[in-house]
């Protein structure tokens, strides 16, 4: 069969500046971020319709990988406590997941429920209703699985 | 200890387009994109030192995922055979890991071998040398790890 070609929401300018525009939104009853409390929230990731085609075949999978950007967080740390905790090392923003980046990039593996037309079903999401979501990538263990791994003891202390 | 904030890299307009300033590099020996044989190749990952503290406590993870922009891609894709294989069924590009998406954001899960000062060095990568890096994620089990997962049986005829 062909390919079906369509067109890119993203570029680059002159300056090195990269332009996303959303591939669609997140809705649910979630109003303001929360920290624990995530696991049993349902989500709909409702995409543009003219991207439609592009889920097919994801209903195939198990698990997504859903990124989108955290535009609801208005600070950028460096250095902090993560989840502002005392009992928590002062680590880099980069040797944690909290939400305060440079770049307010996220990544959230989520079980898929289900999928219609342009809109996927997801259970688990770590997300506020409203916030733009930029790819949607099937969750694959040849690329995403990692044996074995060793993290810091305080990860273990944190809120999930 | 206190947070040491930063400026942010991003910003969004009022038209809702999303815009990243990249936080580095990566630097390799490779020249062209290429299908396997990615799991030896070390790559180098430059950040521009005003953020080198974010990377302080990275080293006491074994894996990182490294977020960076596809900026050598230029073809969109809706629905096509993944890897332009037609042994392998036609489906929408949110099914596949290919890397001809609307938004070329990608994410390397890879091993950290070590970090000095704003350079990471990591094992792995499936990148192009100069290609912009994003965001840089410790690999955390509790948010990244899934049990058990299902894939459709042709993504292990793919080549990784």
């Amino acid at each position: 069969m062909k390919t079906i070609f369509c067109e890119f929401l993203d570029s680059q300018d002159k300056k090195g500046v990269i332009k996303l525009k959303p591939l669609g939104v997140a809705k649910n009853q979630v109003k303001k971020p929360t920290l624990p409390g995530w696991k049993d929230i349902v989500t709909e990731i409702v995409i543009d319709k003219k991207y439609a085609l592009g889920l097919d075949g994801i209903e195939d999978y198990s698990h997504v990988i859903i990124v989108y950007w955290m535009d609801k967080e208005n600070e950028c740390h460096l250095k902090h406590h993560p989840q502002g905790r005392e009992d928590i090392p002062y680590v880099g923003i980069f040797a944690c997941r909290c939400p305060q980046r440079p770049n307010r990039i996220a990544m959230s593996t989520v079980t898929l429920l289900g999928r219609k037309n342009n809109v996927l079903k997801v259970k688990g999401l770590d997300i506020v209703s409203g916030t733009p979501i930029l790819d949607i990538k099937p969750y694959t263990p040849q690329y995403d699985k990692v044996g074995k791994s060793k993290v810091p003891k305080w990860v273990n202390k944190l809120v999930f």
